[in-house]
């Protein structure tokens, strides 16, 4: 075999790819870490951080992803910055091609590279994300106390995080673009008798209005008559999206949103020196803290790899 | 059914159950946490954590803990320092008894009751424990950067970190009370090519010497003859043992070691409404963040569950 440029390259430098990183360049292991924007990933965009275990009093988003970064950092992690357009993963020679034409070889790959929530493009909704605008109601549901705030979706998420709310929340609206749920029974039939929450039926909200936070949203209903509903919080809840753009996913095995599927060591399935961390996974809850410790199983999944591997 | 004392009761109070409280607090989850000593765990007995992400400067063992109590404490998190005697986890409704006598009901049960290295049982090892003496060469090899360490085992787990040991310390005696490793044939290979790898066979430990930190260990051999090896660290790495004394291991699926099996989303498996998180569980690394990450994540999964639960 070819040497290597690297023992371990990590793609996506949100909170799985630092921790990966941390415990990699901690760990002496001859690793790059490859990121396309800013390390931090999606929790950069997120106002305020309330569930990060240790962090008593709360911190903001940035904050946390800056001090993760350094954690990196300090113990010396090679950071390149840098879109990856394509990669090999089979065999013992990984190749990730960047969209420089840069091509790059390793003996172990960590995928970490994300998911984002499905957005309903709606005028508004970027520029109060964090700022009322949410898609993620364990993270935010306490911020809302005693306030009157709208639910998008009609899932089993939707449902339950509307249910959740309600703990919080003085009124929940819940809007709906067809006029029956289609979450599961037991939860519709608490949501129907859950006096906080209101439906909005056979509708989509056009417009999320606010100057510094979110004051109301405009809504436009099947039949295109419109209604503004006062709310100081929106709950987007309708769906995640894997960034699986640059993955091979010939070679990778999926679940039918096209999130990674790996063992409980973080192993993707039907490979060898291959691991995914965080939101890109097959799985059904989407935490910072997760995230970061699946990063450090799957770096140590990988460096015992490496380690029992007779040409690393 | 009767009416539950608690939705949700944790089980034990290091980084797994402590996040766990966490996620259940935060989303008003009536629930119980207990725990037999103080919270904290293992770490309570750790010196200096390097690799706990976003403390990038590390952190004192127990600072560390207090911040997490702090954290589940702030969201108002029940707690109750009592030792479980044993639990009913079959049916809809949990029992969970206590040494007191004291019997608590709950509809859903995380287990956290983390595990224990196994010990050499040698004079000074718990007196020098997070002083020289560890039991995690990740967690704690790149304190002994230039020094001369002693690993005790021969298995996969100790030469693996003996070699990982070696991009630290200057030497590394591997003491073993056999003449041949247990460890697979390619780690054999690499510790025995490895020039900072010494080995001491047929041999134990008969007492960890130190003042305030350690100084050396006095070698006893099997044939009764001794020695004394100065070394500034000695990493003991024979094993781990569960806490499942106040299990219920007839109602629960374990692995050989008597570790709990459970799904990714840490279901317990074989049983509804029962989730596992850190270190007891079945898995291959055991470290803060990733029992952290299982805490939040079982959470989840149990709230899931109460809210799909027609009773809850």
């Amino acid at each position: 075999m070819d040497k290597p440029d690297y023992q371990l390259i990590i793609v996506g430098g949100g909170p799985a790819g630092l921790t990966a990183g941390l415990y990699a360049a901690r760990g002496r292991i001859q690793t790059l870490l490859i990121e396309k924007g800013a390390t931090g990933g999606q929790v950069l965009v997120t106002d305020w951080v309330d569930n990060y275990p240790a962090f008593a009093e709360g911190v903001a988003g940035f904050e946390l992803m800056d001090k993760m970064t350094a954690h990196a950092d300090r113990f010396g992690l090679e950071k390149k910055f840098a879109a990856v357009e394509s990669m090999d993963l089979r065999g013992d020679l990984k190749r990730i091609r960047l969209d420089s034409g840069e091509e790059l070889t390793c003996e172990a790959v960590i995928i970490c590279t994300g998911a984002r929530p499905r957005k309903i493009e709606a005028p508004g909704e970027k520029e109060l994300q964090g700022k009322g605008v949410s898609y993620c109601a364990t993270c935010d549901a306490p911020f809302y106390r005693d306030q009157e705030i709208a639910v998008v979706g009609g899932g089993n998420t939707a449902i339950q995080e509307a249910l959740h709310l309600t703990k919080f929340a003085k009124k929940v609206t819940v809007i709906h673009r067809r006029d029956s749920l289609r979450a599961t029974a037991i939860l519709q039939e608490k949501a129907f008798a859950e006096p906080k929450i209101d439906f909005i039926w056979n509708a989509q909200i056009s417009e999320i209005v606010g100057q510094d936070s979110v004051e109301a949203v405009r809504i436009t209903y099947n039949d295109d008559s419109t209604a503004t509903l006062p709310v100081t919080g929106v709950f987007i809840l309708i769906g995640v999206v894997p960034n699986n753009d640059m993955l091979p996913l010939d070679q990778l095995q999926t679940d039918e949103s096209g999130f990674l599927i790996t063992d409980s060591e973080m192993v993707c399935a039907g490979l060898s020196g291959v691991y995914a961390a965080g939101d890109i996974r097959s799985k059904l809850f989407r935490q910072i803290i997760n995230a970061a410790g699946e990063g450090a199983t799957a770096e140590l999944s990988a460096e015992h790899y490496l380690s029992n591997c007779p040409t690393a």
